[in-house]
């Protein structure tokens, strides 16, 4: 592996893995009120066309880094829902 | 441009715009207690390892989209640690 690939892992291993500790302080506290509702919906929309991208151009990469966001911010949005 | 760059594209603008939301919302609120610093500073840190890794690969849409996504993500910290 280059180095510029490494740097792409890493890149997206920390974006990625970033919306953990929102999704643990979310199932811990219930309170969600000062995340903002549009942005969960609409970041949510764009990981998963994102992950339709990485489908279609046959990228592993950019399938499994945006599944598993859109895992994060879907739990996120569903703490969201149910506790406001 | 072909179907699939068109859908990468819409995937980018999705994800970069939904930040603006959440930029509105802390700066409107000055409250931001629900989000997760620990989310910021490592989503941050990952989207200029993205914009790196544009820069170094060449390829404008990922600087383009990282740099936009970092400056609203840099607003956002930038509100949370003032206001907490």
């Amino acid at each position: 592996m280059d180095a510029i690939t490494a740097l792409g892992l890493i890149a997206g291993s920390l974006t990625t893995l970033s919306f953990a500790p929102q999704v643990v302080r979310a199932w811990r506290t219930r309170s969600t009120a000062d995340l903002s509702l549009a942005t969960l919906i609409v970041f949510l929309a764009g990981l998963l066309l994102w992950l339709a991208y990485g489908v279609v151009r046959g990228d592993p990469a950019i399938v499994a880094a945006n599944a598993v966001t859109a895992v994060f911010v879907g739990l996120i949005l569903s703490i969201k829902t149910k506790h406001g």
